[in-house]
């Protein structure tokens, strides 16, 4: 039985709680009115898509993408805006790629494909040769030397359809692109074609970054993807005969490092501008399509979380702030220096959210976080229900907000809805008409409504911390 | 406290109820993989957009739609396919509307219209004049008749972009659309533009009915559509100068209501034959696009249900039935139908489902029932958490399944993420391309997994029913 103090002290609370429970109510019901009505996302992703486009690391492109976000941050009155400087690596893709499925001498059939980010070229007359067809690759033992040497290795095991998560699906594949030149030159294979992951069956080739691993530069062999249309048809037309000849050109390079940056803009907070509250995105992208979905939608998504806020009237306890990483695509470097940089400066990251999943449908968000944290964001799932946010698990964040991890900062992933995400990744349609606007308004909101939460109630400190 | 025997007894009941779990986590997962690995629903969306298209009721391609799909039940192997026999409404667009603004003689601006769905043909010369815009219904009784007469009314009042369900927006917007033409014909209005029913800016005119109500055939006023961005331009040239005008012309006509069916398909129950589920969408579409979202989806999601419980190996206890229903679009008669002859014919409807809000990723369902039933639907919501699907609420149901209303029978429509919805609904934008086969097909197997645990579990009696 409860004793009749705390019940009565109880009782005086509850009007605070209710009085609380409904300044947040009302002040979600800003931020999703002012995102939808009034938001300022779907415009910067219309310039960054479509008058900017792909910006590769080091590329003219992403530093016009730089001083763009930049110039619009410096518009907003933050508190302050800066750029983060980072050395990033260049490689270029070159002329565009040329490939052919060879029948017969003469008889032959063009077939679109992109070279993987990193990717050596071919020799300057291209590359012919017979192709052996695998699943994985775990079946390069089984077939050993004698079957593949001298040959092109042709990964075609699809993503898997009936996992409702793509991301998953995605997770089980691109082993494939990523080593699977690695692998494929130890068995003495020439060249590299992967089945580009995606679950539809369309003609894009899909790009995205694999590594040599410890390859010596010599060993090193091409590595390009092939449509899912395209992966079908080569795969049928080996069944018939295994003869056949695939030919390709691509003219991809490295160039020194590159110097870039990450682009910041920040609102102090006004009781603890110590605890500092990061929501962000990455500033750069494949070369093929515009980067709309990844990750135009993020970065636009976390400049908003702050003109969000401002425009609500609400003044942040605690510091907030926008970060556009750069390189996420293919090293990474930009979240690797602003997590260095902030452990230098003993900055108190006690919160990351990413959005990097696409402008789709916000559905909720992923944490990286201790059960009392996890705890603390779930009670706060009522206030979410109206705008159709219901997921809140355990789980992964995010590449760019990842390297913060320890000292008990929270992190966090958006998850909007992934079903068409695999369509546009990293290929030549990930372009601004696939995003819609209302669905990439109410990303922006939902995050800006997570960020307000913890800036209000905070983080709850982990016990290490605390001591 | 629990008595000592109860306890036992409940005990005894555990493994059991583990086995029931997990039986329907093995039977929901048959089914989901089934749909998203070889699922039908697509091709057959595919055939009936592309090869058939717009299928209004009453015309040449609603009657091939009719035999297509019934020659796709055919093929099921299903206990019974028939065609239910019920005369609909004909309404006809005829040849091209024309528009123009005019700013001065001469000075013209071509506009792109659509007639809405009823509406009389204008004089055979077209109808030209001024134009009063309104943001509703309520604004005529305040301008009066002295400032409406001889005039065409423009009604622009936009949906509501703060409104997550997008439904909502569009509840709050469509009496302009239904109603518009025969309020502004009581204060001698010669002509109505609608403002399109739709939540981006773009330039297509949504169709979509509308009624004369009790307006004498003498007094009816055409009335069409004008795209988001239309609306914006005639509302921003009218701010300029009140004295422009508009200018259309539409040739549309009714004839004599024509003969249709709609197309049902059947597994007989094997416990309780006398106990119907049914599962439907709507057969019939606008013949502005090809009708895939509206609701050729739910057309094929409905015969996926039959399919992809045969293919599982599932033996419905009781019946199952796919109908096409014919007509919602402009006149419910096959609803009504459906439900006169279930009624003759003494048929006991325990459950029906509609699916006629697009292919989407599905959410959930809403729920139009009494508390015992949706207090067990509810309890079935971990069953769906794997495939992301968790809104479950209280609400309407569909304008095709409402006729069946009473009797206890447990009324729901399928939810799916709605915020894409209104871009392409009665436009000539409703098109295949538009829909993702996964998000189709996930929602397909939503609807059979329901469909499979009503099956099973059967509905709660209503206290009427059960008396």
């Amino acid at each position: 039985m409860i004793k009749k103090s705390v019940l009565f002290s109880m009782l005086l609370l509850l009007p605070v709680l209710a009085m609380a429970q409904n300044e947040d109510e009302v002040q979600l019901k800003k931020i999703y009115t002012q995102s939808l009505t009034n938001g300022k996302s779907y415009a910067w992703l219309d310039y960054l898509s479509n008058q900017i486009g792909g910006r590769l690391s080091g590329s003219f492109n992403a530093e016009r993408a730089v001083e763009y976000t930049k110039a619009q941050l410096d518009s907003l009155g933050l508190d302050r805006v800066w750029l983060q400087p980072v050395m990033v690596p260049k490689w270029t893709r070159g002329i565009k790629e040329f490939a052919y499925i060879e029948y017969s001498p003469g008889d032959t059939n063009n077939i679109d494909i992109c070279a993987l980010g990193g990717s050596v070229a071919t020799p300057s007359g291209g590359l012919k040769g017979n192709v052996i067809e695998v699943q994985g690759l775990e079946d390069l033992e089984k077939l050993g030397e004698e079957k593949i040497k001298g040959k092109i290795v042709f990964y075609n095991r699809p993503m898997q359809a009936d996992l409702i998560q793509t991301f998953e699906a995605y997770g089980g594949c691109v082993d494939q692109r990523y080593s699977g030149a690695a692998e494929a030159a130890k068995y003495g294979a020439v060249g590299v074609i992967v089945r580009s992951m995606n679950l539809r069956l369309d003609d894009y080739p899909h790009t995205g970054s694999m590594s040599y691993g410890d390859t010596p530069a010599s060993k090193r062999i091409p590595a390009a993807a092939i449509s899912t249309n395209g992966a079908e048809l080569l795969s049928s037309v080996l069944a018939l005969n295994k003869d056949i000849k695939f030919y390709f050109r691509q003219t991809c390079k490295v160039f020194p490092d590159a110097q870039s940056f990450n682009v910041i803009g920040e609102i102090k907070g006004s009781t603890y501008p110590n605890e500092i509250i990061t929501v962000g995105g990455h500033l750069d992208s494949w070369d093929l399509g515009d980067g709309s979905h990844d990750d135009g939608a993020g970065c636009v998504q976390s400049m908003e979380v702050l003109r969000l806020l401002k425009e609500t009237g609400y003044k942040p306890k605690r510091t907030i702030r926008a970060v556009l990483f750069m390189n996420e695509e293919n090293g990474l470097r930009g979240a690797t220096k602003y997590a260095e940089v902030a452990k230098e400066k003993e900055e108190n990251h006690v919160f990351a959210l990413e959005s990097d999943a696409g402008g789709f449908t916000p559905r909720g968000f992923s944490f990286d976080c201790d059960d009392a944290n996890f705890k603390q964001i779930t009670s706060w799932e009522p206030l979410f229900k109206p705008y159709l946010i219901h997921y809140f698990e355990k789980g992964g964040s995010g590449a760019d907000v990842g390297p913060l991890k320890g000292n008990g900062t929270v992190l966090a992933g958006l998850r909007p809805d992934s079903q068409r995400y695999f369509d546009h990744h990293h290929a030549a349609n990930d372009t601004f008409e696939h995003v819609n606007k209302r669905e990439l308004e109410l990303g922006a909101a939902t995050m800006t409504a997570l960020v307000y939460l913890i800036d209000k109630y905070g983080t709850v400190p982990s016990e290490k911390v605390k001591g």
